[in-house]
């Protein structure tokens, strides 16, 4: 038998247990099993759980849960880890490696490859995507994303109302959504908005650095209109000609946060209205009650797609998802190179997107599979 | 016909439109309607709807929105105010006001019937509980506090799975509730803990001053146990022999928020953990998909039963919420006098309930109208 090692890595999505889930039930009857405890650490550090019947019979219940159910978190991809790896993977006498991850696990899995080549250790390597921030390269989009989506979009859309009715008390709110360095994530903040009222009336993304006068503008004109303005901005936003200047350093990774904070100063400062930065949180990649059915579904078939392409003896791939057909949506799944994955580095929100925000809408809309729209405010005056 | 005017004021719930709606129905054929604009803002600039067939039949769609339709807001309670606002009923030529809101509400409906009383001006007067909250007296519980007390239940039991698995990277995160003055939300979020493993492992609120010693152990505790630990602190607790620091004034009101910066600092000082607090926001009350549906019926009736009160020509009240019996839940509706609701002050959690969670989880249950508990987690080493 087939002997199969599978972990997640990075951060979790609402649906990556659904990928997990999917693949195990189409390898079980011809693997043997192994999970990965905590990603790359349980890798490194030789932690691995045989996928016994009890826990096989366990997983199950999982599938449907937020978190990566394995562990997954994050560790320092360095020469000696990746070289500990291969040592383990080769003691257990793994013959194919599968990790669910984003950019930076498919980076490790290349590594880990090169490594075990490098040595004559023929190691199957699969990646299965995932990501809230769809920033991987080399598929239309990833498992994850869509629920975070959608946790954005319903955001707006509730705030928004909220916002609208304590306008005068409050006049302004930033929400600050994941993304990293793309602006995926920010620009679904328009998903249901369907009149002027509504929110956003801004969106800050990376991709394009924010002109102070622009923004202000925005807000000002949604004020003068209904009373209040709801700007959403991406973590990884920043001001023309100013550096990113709202990141620090955890355990090693930067992470982003805080151009809400810059913006409410600024509108405070220049429009003297109240303003409040909010930053969005953990829920838009693990909130439970706003999964997409599509996504979870997707995940689920990249999980099961994955395992099929093992058992074809396909390697150095991950799972890529693309559309059949430009008239109706219809997901497709393919293999894609690692390399090619890599080599596209991070996918950022492409110009034909940022410029007609109805066409990213109908690009999205699939991916969110809702459309509980609201009827404009009762009262917009 | 009996010239009904109604409002809605503070900050809204998930749930607030719905108390509106059935209020609405309820005395629409024998009375003729008024809708006051964003609340005691209104009253006092005489800026009302009157309720006619266009209106109304928009209404009903907004009866499941977040946010309050009718614009609600908050507004200076002064003399001068109180006057004017007796002035422009009095010029509509309004018999009965009524107002959807919380403690600060039915204070401002009791200055303007006493000033309305003042000058020989028979108003009658109802007030309609919402808080999420919880924080109002005279009633078991108000409606919107059991959506809110869903959102935090739900976003606690997901984010605790996400942090469980990112625990190699970032142990301790504490989640910062609203709840003004009371710990009633905050003390929501153990609701689906049904496992060591699993967050809450320490809940801070106004109640109880935090002891740092405890909050300390608790937390190193649980890294020590799991991996990782979550906090759950309420915007009004503080530490034991400390002050309250983390408040602003935005527009005359005290807004609460900032203890879990502290807390964070505290732990990363104490025990050089990687601690991230974060606010959870205004989705607390106005998240659409996390509504409880018992909430929404409640709120719905609490409309349907002042409407019924008015008929039967009660004033100076509130429709006050209690429990029929012990063994099942069943809601009564009554009156109550508003000064009763007005003496009794901010309800605070009772330490029946501090001193024994289960005791609380139960009499929680029937307001979330959920039971999705997680199984524990995978693994747990």
């Amino acid at each position: 038998m087939r002997r199969v090692a599978i972990g997640q890595a990075g951060g979790p999505t609402a649906v990556i247990n659904a990928t997990l889930v999917g693949f195990v039930k189409e390898v079980l009857d011809e693997s043997s099993l192994y999970f990965i405890k905590n990603g790359y650490e349980g890798l490194v550090k030789g932690n691995f759980i045989r996928g016994d019947r009890t826990i096989l019979d366990l997983l199950e219940n999982h599938a449907n849960l937020p978190g990566a159910c394995l562990g997954s978190g994050r560790y320092p991809r360095e020469k000696k880890n990746i070289e500990l790896s291969v040592m383990n993977l080769k003691k257990k006498e793994i013959d194919t490696l599968v990790i669910i991850g984003g950019n930076g696990s498919m980076e490790a899995l290349r590594e880990i490859k090169n490594e075990a080549s490098s040595q004559g250790y023929d190691l199957q390597v699969i990646g299965l995507p995932k990501t809230v921030d769809n920033d991987l390269g080399g598929t239309d989009h990833a498992p994850g994303f869509g629920s975070a989506a959608k946790y954005v979009a319903n955001t707006t859309r509730d705030i928004s109302r909220d916002l609208h009715a304590m306008r005068n008390f409050e006049q302004v709110r930033i929400l600050e959504t994941m993304g990293r360095n793309a602006g995926w994530l920010a620009y679904a903040s328009a998903f249901y908005k369907n009149n002027d009222y509504d929110g956003p009336h801004f969106i800050g993304i990376p991709e394009q650095p924010i002109v102070k006068e622009n923004l202000i503008n925005s807000v000002d004109a949604a004020v003068r209109r209904s009373g209040h303005a709801l700007v959403v901005v991406s973590e990884g936003a920043h001001f023309a000609k100013e550096k990113l200047t709202h990141k620090k350093v955890v355990n090693g990774r930067t992470v982003l946060g805080g151009v809400s904070t810059q913006i409410e100063n600024l509108i405070s400062e220049k429009l003297g209205l109240s303003a409040r930065g909010e930053l969005l949180g953990m829920n838009q990649r693990s909130c439970s009650a706003l999964v997409s059915e599509s996504d979870r579904n997707e995940a689920y078939a990249v999980g099961i797609q994955g395992a099929r392409f093992m058992k074809e003896g396909k390697t150095d791939i991950m799972v890529s998802m693309y559309r059949k057909n430009t008239s109706s949506y219809e997901v497709g799944y393919r293999p894609i190179a690692l390399d090619k994955v890599i080599s596209k580095g991070e996918s950022l929100l492409m110009e034909y997107f940022i410029d007609d925000l109805p066409s990213y809408n109908k690009w999205l809309k699939p991916l969110i599979a809702d459309s509980s729209n609201y009827p404009a405010p009762l009262i917009t005056d």
